[in-house]
This record gives C-alpha cells, structure tokens and sequence, in this order.
C-alpha cells in the first residue's frame, strides 16, 4: 500500500516549500495543510515540538524541514548516488541553514537603524561569502548546471527556493552570480516544477 | 584499502566531540589535529568555509559537523535499522542544534546584567522544554535507555555530549531528568568509549 502523506504548515513558502517541490519533482500526492497565524496559538501543542513543518507518514510524526527533506528525498532518491554525494548534500544544506540564520538576523531586527545595519552586511558580506562557494561548488561538479552529481538532487531545490526566497528581500542579489541563476532557472523550469509553481498559492515568503 | 580519515578542529570538544565519540565507538582510527585559536586567523582560508570542524576522508573534504557525524554512522551502522530511526534520529539531532543556538544567545552575550536574564530563560524554561521531550522520545522507544531503537545511535552520543556540555554552564541541569540522566551514563560507561575520555585532552567545553 503506498504511504499517505500530510504535510502542516503556515501558507508561507518559507520552511516547507523545499519539501513541496520534492513532492512535486517526485510526482508524489500529499496533502499540503496550510494553518493560518490566528489559529496557531490554539493548536500548537497538537505538534510534537510546539513548531512546523510537520510531515505526518500514515500515523508517524516527523518534525524539522531538513529532516523531513532529506527523508523523502532517500525515499524519492534525490539524495546522489552514492554516501558520499548525499553527505555534500548535507553539508550545503547546513550551509544553507546558516545563510539564513544570518538573514534571519536583520529579518527580526525591530530597530529600523539597526536592521538596515544588518542588511547591508548581509547582502553585501555574508551573501557573496556564501554564494562564491555555491558558485565554486558548481564549477568543481563538472559545471553544473547541479550542485553535486550528474542529476538533480534535494539540495538543488532547496538551493533554487532560497535564491528565491532571499530576493524577497533583496531583488537582484543573484546578479553577480550567474551558476546561480542558472540552476534556479534549470530547477525552475523543469515541468514538474513548473507546474506546482503555476499552482500554488501566491504569498509573500 | 581502508579509508584513511583526519579531523581538525579547535582544542576543544565543543562541535567535534561527537564525531570524535563515534570513532571511538567504532573503534575507527583517526588523527585527531587540533588548531590553536592563535593559528586559525592564518590557516582559516585553508579550509572550505572558513569554519571547522572538518573531516579530510582521502582526500575529500567535508564540512557541518551533523553532517559529518550522519556520514561516519553510516558507515559504521550507527544510523537505526531503517530509513525511519534514521530520520528519526536527523530530527533529535536537529532539536539539539536548535538548544545549542539558544545556549549561544547567552553565552556570547556581553552586558552581564542581560547575560544572567538570557541564562536563567535558557535555564528555567528552555532546557526544561527540550528535554522533557527528549525524556518522552526515550519513554516512547520502550522506556529506553536509548532515544531510537534498540540500539545505541549516533544522536545518543550526540546527546551524551551535549548534555554534559551544557552542564559546564550549569551544573546540576540534568538532576530532574532521570531518562537523560541514565542515557548520558550509558553512553559514558561504555567500554570504548570510556577509554576515550580517559585519554581525551582535557578542556572546559
């Protein structure tokens, strides 16, 4: 019997929307719940740790968007072709993690001085710290257009969706950085892809 | 031939202890550099993201510490019985870089009036939250002592250390928590590992 799946979060792309393009690239049904702010407070401790994504697999729990990703990308294999490739998977994940605690830095910053502060370090500091290497990682993988292998991998969606996601706030900061753009526009316009990106619901993160 | 593997970090256990841990559980060999802090400004750039811990296997390179100790399990069958305890696993190990990065917010915190403020919340409300979820994942997993399966795991070892990690902070942070308390002892009194941190460099964190 195939697995049901259900996937909680907020109608933001934000966290979960890695895990929705593997779902879309894998063509694998789920159930996308989205749970508006007003109605957190009320059901939040229904969540194992008080926070979302949460990808229920029939009547199994799995918490934290990374996680989640990388299992489904095993089970849809995504995940390279061999240990060694889904652990320079996982390194840019992490990395990928740490860009965005840096965003999340000025993001949060109530202090509009202050954040404008924080802002230009990051887009014009920490961005191109971390986007040089993407870039260099790229180039060393025969030149792409993936970040590692000869296919697409997870971390090449998670990768296209926070190019996008960091030009929310910063539109042109992929300028300079054409393996970039590059492999948001290959993973972007791939049809499956592209099809989830016709229909999903339009929000501002 | 087997793999030869080198990792360097700081003189401290801090982010490399676990991957240390799982060698000695695995009884792999290893060479075990550690940088001096007066160093690290001129050998930074040698390293692929300016950060470390970094695991040299051959002659790869591979960075993130999670990342680097999820490649060893899996090499060394540490990583549950199925993809399941694996992801299982991924999201405790995850939990644990979310306590860490609240255990930072006032450890690296200057003003010491704001300090103590930041530390008794990290105290009070946000250890006992994680690890009374952790002491429900070990009651779930047939009352333990492990946190995910029968076997002993690499997020046990991960744990085990950063339990006693954020005890230099606090001693006394575990005394309500039996289930971790027992798990950390389980781990210790392993014979491998043991001998490990009878020999280990003695440092604070």
């Amino acid at each position: 019997m195939a697995e049901t799946y259900k996937l909680t979060y907020f109608n933001l792309r934000a966290l979960a929307e890695p895990i929705r393009l593997i779902f879309a690239y894998a063509g694998v049904e789920y159930e996308d719940v989205r749970i508006e702010r007003e109605q957190w407070p009320e059901v939040k401790e229904n969540y194992p740790w008080g926070q979302l994504p949460v990808l229920q697999v029939g009547d199994k729990t799995l918490s934290q968007s990374n996680t989640i990703s990388r299992y489904l990308a095993r089970k849809f294999n995504l995940v390279g072709e061999d240990e060694w490739e889904a652990a320079k998977i996982d390194e840019l994940a992490d990395a990928l993690t740490d860009l965005r605690l840096e965003w999340r830095k000025f993001f949060m910053e109530q202090d509009e001085t202050k954040k404008a502060e924080l802002k230009k370090v990051f887009v014009e500091t920490t961005v191109p710290k971390y986007f040089t290497k993407f870039e260099a990682q790229i180039a060393a993988n025969n030149g792409g257009p993936y970040l590692v292998g000869k296919n697409l991998t997870w971390v090449d969606l998670l990768t296209a969706h926070f190019l996008e996601f960091f030009e929310v706030s910063e539109p042109g900061l992929l300028e300079k950085f054409g393996a970039l753009k590059k492999l948001r526009d290959t993973v972007f316009e791939n049809e499956k892809i592209k099809a989830w990106l016709d229909k999903r619901p339009v929000t501002q993160f």
